[in-house]
């Protein structure tokens, strides 16, 4: 209902639920819900197949996989190591699902190494922001000892080559990084690229317990940072796996959301009946002039996070790292 | 109205402008507002002179400075200085209201000099809640200086000695702010401690442009952190300023504002006159269930910020230290 | 010979090295030293037991326990690890070593609880002397946690409290680091300080690779900072147990060591065989002229640090915050 | 002498010195010094004319202006801003000398606007290292605001586009910075690179008060960091103004150093004359047989450096940040 007015949200699984409470189907878009108790992890895939399901969602075909766990946010050391390893599976998926066929058979294909640029999204200095420079500084860069020693000064038959780089933000840097990061490939030229940034949600219980990996990069709008371009394989010539976090959620947006349920609440309420009798009889938009003008306008680049972010991103940045770590031996262990 | 279940505020002003919009005057509270309009700055002075007014504001009493203006968050130098200027004056002014007075006649007082301890308070690896500390690296500590050459080596017959420290949060180092502070007093005597912070406010027109200057300490349960100790005259032993700048609004206050205005507009709304009437039948005890009902739970623990705070912060921090710095020149000239 | 002339270090094991050298037996004085060939550790344990040899060393009475292995710079996660039992080991036999004996029995000490003020001496913003604010960073601080809710809410029977405090350096604080920790000591009653420093090593070698634990605090004049005043349970008022890492070489000391080597070979070379003859002819003092002429005096002031020193310090003060955290889960289940 | 083994420097003064000392004129450079004795500022402008030139100096052929004065490293703000003028108009000469002659006319040149991209090499965690990244942080970008809103957003007639990268170093990145900065010169076309870079120096005593700035750009095995290929508008493809300040010494530089006084004092020196008759029969290979024998091999890898280095880095990038800053002022008022 009011949910055309919505604030719009990075996570795939978000845009999905908004159709779900409306028991609609959307066609082109099918989504599994895999929930796995004894762990507390939820991992849902959301796959986008046609155009039209991408012009219902609001966002590009491809593969959208995110996994909640309370444990994310937890200082447990071993089962950081469990999620990062999970999240490194995916990771592999949509990376083996983009890669070049091999010439000749498919086989050949794993036993191939892959080069990977990882682009830390985000401003290191504004605490939320800064979950892509700290997944940066936690990783094994191994493109130039690579390139100086051959892989096999790694100590493995199969090696990945992986570099990394923290563009900085546009009002840091003066440029998009979208530009800065396409001038590296085009110089560099990675197989892959994947793009860690932190990412504004609708519903603050996602913060803190969320990682969505998806095979269509990073778009305009995301998170605390204004990213005007997108980091996609459209702008940037490889494939763009992208890894958010959301970390922030909208002012404006938890306003919104208080309002729908308030005005849900007055529809149905027994001591209030009247005014829910009233509320019935207007339309949607009678009822949205009302939110439009409460929510305060300077709420316009605010947002909302919570007061443990600083420890929060620096777990959750150590998990990241560390899957994208363990893709390296994954890969060459193939 | 339902204002009694606000969320608080650190701001007197803002204490203060709750009874106004009754027209209700407070016993024991003055007001006195100053407005420059060429220079676009408020400076407003609430005095809580008895205990009657210290209850009704929820604030002790003592003498609260609020210093508003634009300019406080624009990057341009030479307003900074002035507005620097104002700040150390008003310091000054709280300063020389609580020095001893000297034994024999109170115009040498002016002449002594004083030895100030400077508190950064907060996480500075929160940015909203870096304010203490980046204050806390620009300043000119001099007292080890003073204490090993004789102030005569700073060149000046008037000399103040700064200290300064920035004791970390709870979770970082085990210890309330407020014991670490009390045992470095004890060891070094400062006349007169300057704690700065960063502060909630109630309403977020304030962020980026307010400098509060109260003789009464820092008070439990501001800001972004959780002191649960207050910094005061009566927890550390000597006189406590405090340097508040509200860089945060708790998310659930915006959220009350908003439903406040929504239930307001509701009230006087045409279009929905009906509901207006219903509503008006029924108490604020009933209307405040609604709001509670409402308010996200997992909105505790979350806080609203600018995106651009990481550039205010340092740009205010900036202001403070240099205020705090032109003290001792002023104290010196005096 | 020149060797009186030297450079001073803050490790005990390289006091007596220069001993040795000319096999000097010193009174009151005990080396024992442990090679663990296997894993490459080294362990030296220095007895200063009498004044007599306190004199000679130019250090204080007490134990000296230095652990020097190649593995503590090297980014295999699994032997710090075990450096870190290791080190935390020698830590807790020192704590031992000063605990009040209860009052009715020895078995019994082992079971109480012990608190622990963690002190993080240096400069964060100097790579090679943030060792001890890095340290700090890492702690698992408890003693808020114990003092609400009681050592039960740690899930164990034995649990120690953990404080921590990074005081600054005295450039950014007017205060020497003795002061403030004197003051949080006396408001907090810690049983124990733990400090943890940076320090100057006589010989380059040693950097990277060497742990020294000493219940004698920590000293004036060491490492890259100036603590003017010691860190010592003279100073504090409780025992102190000091951690130091050698992090720098003195300049100066690198280019006297260079020199000594230059006299010795001209002293025994045979293509300048006149040389050395003429240079035996002369005395200690007439040398010591050209070496004190010859070292640059800018060189004061001047350190030498390892081009890796942030990779190194990054590793090393995260295996001792490790060895400090294991402390608690040691006590606990003594 | 013994010179033919020294260590290099990054200062083309400093080459040039070592061969002032014997008197020698070098076809195809030519310095001109200086010396404004009020300010006390040391301006230095070596031309390396011709390709001889550059072999014998080991330098390329270009202007390398070397300003030195002890105000850089004082904390004195007015000092600071005449400077930063005077670096500005240095900076300016040099990008003019490189700018593209206009198409009709010289004239206009000066009035044509040009895009800057300011690269701030070095690691931004080790504190010698950073002065590169510290410039990038204290710089005005404009490059986003003129390319959106259009020059005269910026109220002036001609403004240069301002853009910045913090390229990171290779253990960090994976990538040479040379690969990083051309990809970018390539996405976004700058009219001109300024490198700014910490360098080494072979004499300490420029530490802390020298600033280099030259046409030809950034080479290999300067600084802290190690950059393998350079920075210049051959690797570029648009000319490169390469700032540098010395920050550190190498570590074999200085005890080289010393014996190279050695020698020379053993071969003047009355009291130790017969050694000095020694010596000076052998010949320069035998001698240099001592130095490299005497130099500690565990010397590689470590640099000599100030211990207030942190203070020093923070000054001087914020002056060099104004120069950069000042840059478009002037051009625009041209």
């Amino acid at each position: 209902m009011v949910k055309n007015y919505s604030v719009r949200t990075d996570l795939a699984l978000e845009e999905k639920e908004r159709f779900e409470s409306d028991n609609v189907e959307i066609p082109g878009v099918v989504l599994e819900e895999d929930y796995d108790q004894e762990r507390d992890i939820r991992v849902t895939r959301v796959e986008i197949r046609t155009e039209n399901g991408a012009k219902a969602m609001g966002k590009p075909t491809g593969t959208y996989l995110t996994v909640e766990t309370p444990d994310l946010s937890l200082p447990d050391e071993e089962k950081h190591v469990e999620i990062a390893a999970r999240l490194c599976g995916y990771i592999r998926e949509l990376i083996e699902k983009h890669r070049e066929p091999a010439g000749n058979g498919e086989g050949e294909a794993e036993n191939e190494d892959i080069s990977i640029l990882v682009v830390g999204l985000g401003n290191r200095d504004v605490t939320p922001d800064a979950l892509g420079p700290y997944v940066a500084d936690h990783l094994n860069v191994t493109r130039h000892i690579v390139k100086e020693y051959g892989k096999y000064a790694m100590g493995m038959e199969n090696v990945d080559m992986v570099s990394a780089i923290v563009p900085g933000v546009m009002g840091q840097t003066g440029m998009e990084s979208a530009e800065i990061v396409r001038g590296i490939v085009q110089e560099t030229h990675p197989d892959i690229v994947i793009a860690v940034d932190a990412l504004a949600a609708r519903n603050s219980r996602r913060l803190n317990r969320t990682v969505q990996i998806a095979d269509t990069g990073i778009h305009p709008g995301s998170g605390v940072g204004n990213h005007r371009v997108g980091m996609t394989e459209e702008s940037l010539g490889v494939p763009v796996i992208g890894i958010g976090v959301p970390t922030v959620v909208d002012a404006a947006t938890i306003v919104n959301d208080t309002m729908e349920n308030f005005i849900r609440a007055l529809e149905s309420s027994e001591s209030l009946k009247g005014v829910g009798e009233v509320l019935r009889s207007y339309n949607a938009g009678e009822k949205y002039e009302f939110v439009k003008e409460l929510i305060a306008p300077h709420l316009n680049g605010m947002f909302v996070t919570p007061k443990d972010v600083d420890e929060m991103i620096h777990q959750i940045s150590h998990t990241i790292s560390e899957a994208i770590n363990m893709l390296s031996s994954q890969f060459s262990h193939a």
